[in-house]
């Protein structure tokens, strides 16, 4: 954690100074603003948190309820939600508070005595197996604590407007802020008070029953199967022993899905209400509690449940659709979006696999960082097209991936042939649920593959996966991956070629160019700024910490920054074992020892591999997303 | 981390519920208090966040500043430190903002050009290496406002009383609350008024010229050396390759001890000052920083800082002075301790050895379950003598520690033989100033050695040294010992024998007995207080996890406690290696394989190690420190 940067800081360091838009920022809805959010689920309030880092842009987030969340909703909480949390600041409180997944387990009928169930099978959960990071389970509401203290402490001082419920919009074509929103005041001495405020860009958080989504005349396309499940959260006393451990519990009375919950006592179950008739008109959610924990315990035989309190408690049916674009824009209108959709504004499925929580949250952060790029100038508008872009296939991916588990999931046990089948799907499909298996396609801000076989253990278009390295200046072992916060800049990472620091290299000569006419780092930092606010360069060497002579490091990777224009220690790292860093990044990752160039956006996703000599390229690439800021500076050149 | 288990939370979990003393605490510092403590550094502000936890006590904490500490003073913190930060819950917190020491660097004289100075030797340092715990540097204001934090969120709400110091205070011999104390606002609009208010227990935790070591007589014994050194917080630029590690630096000019401090600019350096001359009359402390930067750079040659700013900078001259008595009780008069003192109160010394805030902590640690079990009615008063006949030999090894660190520190170049021999000082003697070489000798509260050799890896005495275990009820790999808090309870943990849970064992018999009319559990336990109220109790068996049948486990490992009555799932733990937890506690440890019981203090030493068969002797011991609640609740009988 990096802070005393603009001079000494006395109290929390993770409460940045306020600046810009933060400085008095109205307590009330202004009438204009930039970003207009609406609806403060995951990822809305994930965005209000990025957006708190733009503190040049007007940033605000109504939300119908009157005040945080209470109880209820998601708790899936996958690894590559976690790493995200590492980048907003948070990540260590919440595993401390959360369940860690470290099985699961599967039940079924008791092949002697099929009126039982027996346990089937065991299962580690992948989640440390494939990251750093655990796979988690806690109450969404603390989820969004964490991210509205995110956005409290950022710069923007982002607070969420609540008891503000959102009516309408109308997209104009013209003018500075061309969104016009009708909104509804719900509580307080104002509720039932309607006004009009505008934006130039608006984004719906604002779920399943989204008003943004009709207002823009998107279709949510898909339907909902014949199939309810009761959900309750519970603290109980139990004979079941795997209480505390997720388990598919699948018997003749029925199937649970069974979380346990963070705090050592509370546990969910989804409860299968079985198949729903066709004119049931949804009166199965009108299942009562008694029925549902009855439901349970038939399940549960031989084993019961008596059920001390009931936090929460709800009836869903199972529904799977998306919506046909997840921005305002058709095909070739040639016109750039300005209302954008999100979570379960545009993709909703069941609750079972627990992605809803996860996908809604990469949404947010895959459009946060780019709105704050466009409305600070240094990228086109048409960069804002690469969200719908890029979002649709992940939640088609999600809606197929959630078909398939809850149809394994409602099988009833004479469907079942093998007792293993769950476990094995669960494992072999671990990426997916993990939320590494998305790989966004070519465009402006992925590059092509060409060079792709000199890193391939950063794919393009997949997210960095990070490696513990030694950090230089100190001789830590730290996570290359974890010193990236989500602050909107673009990552460079110079893997370095052979030669040690202060000898002739390709490193060096690349460190040189970055400092030229041609880099990108000189062409797309608006004049004025540090040398690192638009793009962070790191340098890794192949030698260990204690070999590599910092005082001969280019001065590229030691910039002078801030008000007292004090170096920045941190951008330097080795990649050789040493007694607290035991991997080698350039071995995990089959990084070329000619050394590589990996360039990974805001967002964390690996956008261009490039050897170190191909200088042309690199500023080729940030050309397609980034404006010229000399050209910005200097009109009459 | 547990919590619903009085139902179910929707916010913060790290906050509890307001109990006692903590629902509607008066603003002000009322007339009469249980405790009061005096001053709020390190040792004060863990005593008061310990007594938050005995919300039947009230306690206040007075401090003349008018608020927090915002600069200076330590900021060393031993694993030992940090360990007991996990017990009070923010461990993962301060680590991920503080300084984490990963070396230790030497540099003296070049022997080609002995005006410049050259690296020398390079240690690992030792904290990561004898501890699961860093070593870390993070500025003392933040250790407190981690404490003031966790003390406001017990369920005593206990908060400090800014602008109110000390003035005197006179022990009575008789009256519910004997000790008169004389005390003065300092700020606000009451500023210079004086009060009388009277408290049970007062605690000194006011610092080297400390008015309550005046008020009782103590003497503080010992003298200052004739040396002073400059200390300095500052931001620079500079060509030291070593600036971002710990080093320290002996050359022509001079030694500098460099620390780098918190947020990667920062760092903290002890420049000597050299000799002070016989009549110097304290001049030296008015020293200005100029020269003090001057005489940095001088010794810093051929290297220089350029000093951007000074966040805090002081001069002192090096003291060593161990008070002749912690408390007001002169031997032999026979009655129990009122007054206590605390850290510098007691013990001075120079700030290099960075044990100062780590043993002032302790000192409080010891202190506070003692004062918080007497007072609740658990103990008698005489286990209050333990503290001062516990704590001043650890005083004394630490004034020697010390007198032997800074006189290696000060040596000049022509004394060093060895260019690595502070090096190899600081390695060997790794185990005090990680804060783990105090050993308590047997007392009311530390148990005989007969039965060590069924536990060598607990030595009595010593703290609790954890190990990672796996958690029967969801297989989470857990350390056993961070089950542990700074919640005031004494622990049990029952190493079982060989056999299954289910199967006849020493183990299940013993289990038997804890429910039985002899069992410390039954008559140290107040009516109606939950099971675990007093002794969290927990057996470790030797098998796997998914070999324990939690089904079968002694009902005295699943408690049924709190308002819902509901079963406590996490006092059971399994040993044998799995995929998360490749740590065998019982190898580790040595523990005996016919099993073990470990009793450990509420301040995490360890207090007794008997065998399962050992019964009488367990409930003998207990008898020693705890009150009969059986005759408390029948005084008939």
């Amino acid at each position: 954690m990096q802070f005393h940067h603009h001079g000494y800081v006395s109290g929390e360091p993770r409460v940045q100074d306020a600046a810009g838009t933060g400085i008095d920022r109205p307590a009330d809805l202004p009438d204009e603003m930039d970003v207009l959010i609406v609806g403060s689920g995951p990822a809305g309030m994930l965005l209000a948190a990025q957006m708190s880092q733009f503190p040049d842009v007007t940033t605000r987030i109504i939300e119908r309820r009157d005040g945080r969340l209470v109880l209820g909703q998601a708790d899936g909480i996958q690894p590559r939600s976690v790493e995200t949390f590492q980048a907003f600041g948070f990540a260590e409180r919440i595993v401390a508070e959360a369940y860690n997944i470290a099985y699961m387990n599967f039940w079924g009928p008791d092949p002697e005595n099929p009126g039982d169930i027996v346990r089937t099978a065991r299962t580690e959960d992948y989640g440390l197996k494939i990251s750093e990071f655990p796979h988690l389970i806690v109450n969404q509401a603390r989820v969004l604590d964490y991210f509205a203290e995110a956005a409290a402490h950022g710069p923007a001082r982002v607070a969420p407007d609540y008891g503000v419920e959102f009516v309408g919009l109308t997209v104009h074509d013209e003018g500075d802020h061309p969104v016009e929103v009708r909104v509804r005041h719900t509580a307080g001495e104002r509720a039932g008070e309607e006004r009009t405020v505008r934006a130039k860009y608006v984004v719906g958080c604002d779920g399943a029953r989204s008003g943004v989504r009709a207002a823009i005349g998107r279709q949510h396309v898909g339907g909902i199967s014949a199939h309810a499940w009761g959900v309750m959260d519970v603290l109980v006393n139990t004979d079941f022993p795997d209480w505390r451990i997720k388990c598919a519990i699948t018997s003749r009375a029925g199937s649970i899905l069974h979380i346990p919950r963070e705090g050592g006592y509370l546990s969910r179950m989804y409860i299968d209400l079985g198949a729903v008739a066709a004119d049931d008109d949804h009166r199965v959610r009108q299942t009562p509690i008694e029925e549902i924990i009855r439901r349970a315990n038939d399940i549960l035989h031989p084993y019961s449940i008596d059920v001390k309190e009931v936090a929460w408690h709800s009836v869903y049916e199972v529904g799977h659709r998306v919506t046909d674009g997840f921005d305002d824009v058709s095909e070739g209108t040639g016109r750039d979006p300005r209302v954008f959709l999100t979570g379960d504004a545009c993709h909703t499925h069941s609750a079972k696999a627990g992605q809803g929580m996860n996908v809604s949250m990469q949404d947010g952060f895959n459009l946060g960082w780019k709105l704050g790029h466009v409305l600070t100038g240094l990228s086109p508008s048409s960069l804002l097209s690469t969200y719908s872009a890029e979002r649709m296939p992940v939640a088609q991916q999600l809606i197929d991936f959630d078909k398939e588990w809850s149809a394994l999931m409602a099988r009833k046990p004479e469907e079942i042939t093998d007792a293993q089948d769950l476990a094995t799907y669960y494992l072999a499909t671990a990426e997916f649920p993990s939320g590494f298996m998305t790989q966004y396609g070519p465009s402006t801000i992925v590059a092509d593959a060409a060079h792709q076989s000199l890193a391939p253990g950063f794919p393009l278009g997949k997210r960095f996966t990070s490696v513990e390295v030694t950090r230089v200046c100190d001789g830590n072992a730290v996570h290359l991956g974890h010193h990236a916060k989500a602050d909107g800049r673009w990552r460079i990472y110079a893997f370095a070629d052979g030669p040690a620091a202060g000898d002739d290299s390709a490193l060096a000569a690349w460190a040189q160019w970055l400092t030229s006419a041609e880099s990108p780092v000189v062409r797309f930092t608006p004049a004025g700024a540090d040398a690192d606010a638009v793009f962070d360069v790191k340098a890794i060497y192949q030698q260990r910490f204690d070999d590599v002579d910092i005082s001969l490091v280019p001065a590229a990777f030691l910039p002078r920054t801030g008000p007292l224009g004090l170096t920045d220690w941190e951008k330097v790292y080795a990649a050789a074992p040493s007694t607290w860093a035991r991997a080698d990044i350039f071995a995990e990752r089959e990084l070329s020892r000619d050394g590589v160039v990996v360039v990974v956006r805001p967002d964390q996703y690996v956008a261009a591999v490039l050897p170190l000599t191909a200088t042309q390229e690199l500023a080729d690439f940030f050309a397609g997303s980034l404006i010229d800021q000399r050209a910005m500076a200097e009109p009459d050149r």
